[in-house]
């Protein structure tokens, strides 16, 4: 399964807010629809948002457009993934867009099973592992950062039981990461948000791994909600590891200065076209915590596993 | 608004599964339609599971049934909520029951005015507050624990900012919480679940109210999440209390040896009758989970703040 492809220089992408319940495809032929895509989380996930931009940068180029006014538009269209940033400066400062954009897309599936490979080591037979939001083949071009290890460490041979958590308010663990676990025939359950901490503190839960939207000085910057997932992995002693690219690095800032995108309060209102609150409710709806360093255990690299800084 | 009435010898419980879109009413005639009533979670909340079964007791005493057979029912119908147990064998061992119910009712409403009053003295003006599920009026007869304690501090005029998270599965925070400080007139926001450590971590929440199940040796039951809220608190020095009333207290067990009902998979699964994961998902749905003592700040209760023990 591919998350991404350009095919007859159109970018073609799963439309993921259709997703478990129907495999649709969305064609981007101009930048604007690729910016609209990234906007609408038709394709989300930081790796898969830096290869669409990339292919965004491709396409304006191809339509003859001015390539520093569209990297800026790109670049303001998710403010957290510095992928985004990597990649559209990665295609700008190139001689060819859209083989450049090309060169990174099979960088990314390279990456990724390096990734898989590398974090398969920590991972034991008979392992429980809860992972939180989705950073599988869908936030990627394929196979996964934190997904990847688990299809790694599960293709080796080890028994594995995955544990995704739903990841309100859009969903991506029950809707994403439960659907590639049963397409890989992977064991997985769901539970809700909640439920994490208890369960590791009745040492049902072995291991935790999760991507990462950002990696920077003092932590790391990932879907809302891995703050408390690592917070109750420290306090019962459950290692906590992240998966992520080396494009992922931000090692110039501190991660406290990321800006923490504030996403429609009608994500958390509305789930799945219900309104879950009474009419005119007000809502805080942040898209990204911070996991600081001294709660991670390991980021697993395509280069290795390596410290947080 | 009395969450629950005792009219012509019989039970009127506000039906909390159609709230906040529709105010409806169920009458219990007799003592299995109670048991129904707190199974489905028509009626929910520790102090008024207590006082239905309560009126259970009464319903079953008025129709002549054996109330040692029934005591046993009823006390199977929900294994955590420690007030139930305590309000059956209360009405099992009077010489009156329907007057001990109809006393419990009234020391309810008596109970959480006067942990309200405690419970104001440590809310400042212009605090913001979070709370987790529904420690509400509609957790008791009326006015509510945690709730209750926002209602006296705004009531003795403190500008305060109330935030309630989701509480997924069953949504009790978005569903009845909001609607209930809706109702009052007082500020309040609704957050994801997995937000408000994000929240805490950044200064935005100065204090955490919750409610409780159960009061034992080691620390409370509640709703399962408040542990994750409890951890984050901890780590960024937000004080956290309990409201509950003594009532909830079993000072004799270790809270740990608490049993943990598991509720069903669909309630995970379906939101507002909407299904959020794939077909045939597997699922962990526990109701409860445990916060330990030295995560919690003080008490609250009827005589005052106490540590817990």
């Amino acid at each position: 399964m591919r998350t991404i492809e350009w095919e007859d220089n159109k970018l073609k992408l799963i439309d993921q807010t259709k997703l478990p319940d129907e495999l649709e495809y969305v064609y981007c032929e101009n930048y604007q629809e690729v910016i609209e895509a990234i906007d609408t989380m038709v394709v989300r996930g930081a790796p898969a948002i830096g290869i669409a931009a990339g292919f965004a940068m491709a396409l304006a180029y191809l339509a003859g457009e001015d390539l520093k006014d569209v990297s800026l538009k790109i670049k303001a269209s998710r403010p957290t993934a510095v992928n985004l940033f990597w990649a559209v400066d990665r295609v700008y400062n190139s001689d060819n867009p859209v083989n450049e954009a090309l060169v990174m897309y099979n960088e990314d599936i390279s990456t990724n099973l390096a990734i898989g490979k590398n974090g398969s080591k920590i991972i034991d037979d008979g392992d429980t592992i809860l992972t939180h939001c989705n950073a599988g083949a869908l936030a990627c071009v394929d196979y996964g950062t934190a997904l990847g290890v688990f299809r790694a460490a599960f293709n080796e041979g080890k028994n594995i039981n995955v544990i995704c958590d739903e990841t309100r308010p859009r969903g991506q663990g029950a809707k994403l990461s439960v659907w590639e676990m049963q397409n890989e025939g992977i064991p997985v359950k769901l539970i809700p948000d909640v439920a994490s901490g208890y369960l590791m503190s009745i040492g049902k839960i072995d291991k935790v791994v999760i991507g990462a939207d950002r990696v920077g000085k003092g932590g790391i910057a990932n879907k809302i909600g891995s703050l408390m997932v690592a917070l109750a992995a420290n306090r019962f002693n459950v290692p906590f590891y992240v998966a992520a690219p080396l494009s992922t690095f931000d090692k110039d800032n501190s991660i406290f200065d990321t800006k923490i995108e504030e996403r429609s309060p009608d994500e958390v209102i509305y789930y799945g076209g219900c309104r879950i609150c009474p009419k005119g409710t007000e809502v805080i709806n942040p898209a990204f915590d911070i996991v600081p360093s001294d709660l991670i255990t390991g980021i697993i690299t395509e280069e290795g596993i390596i410290k947080p800084f």
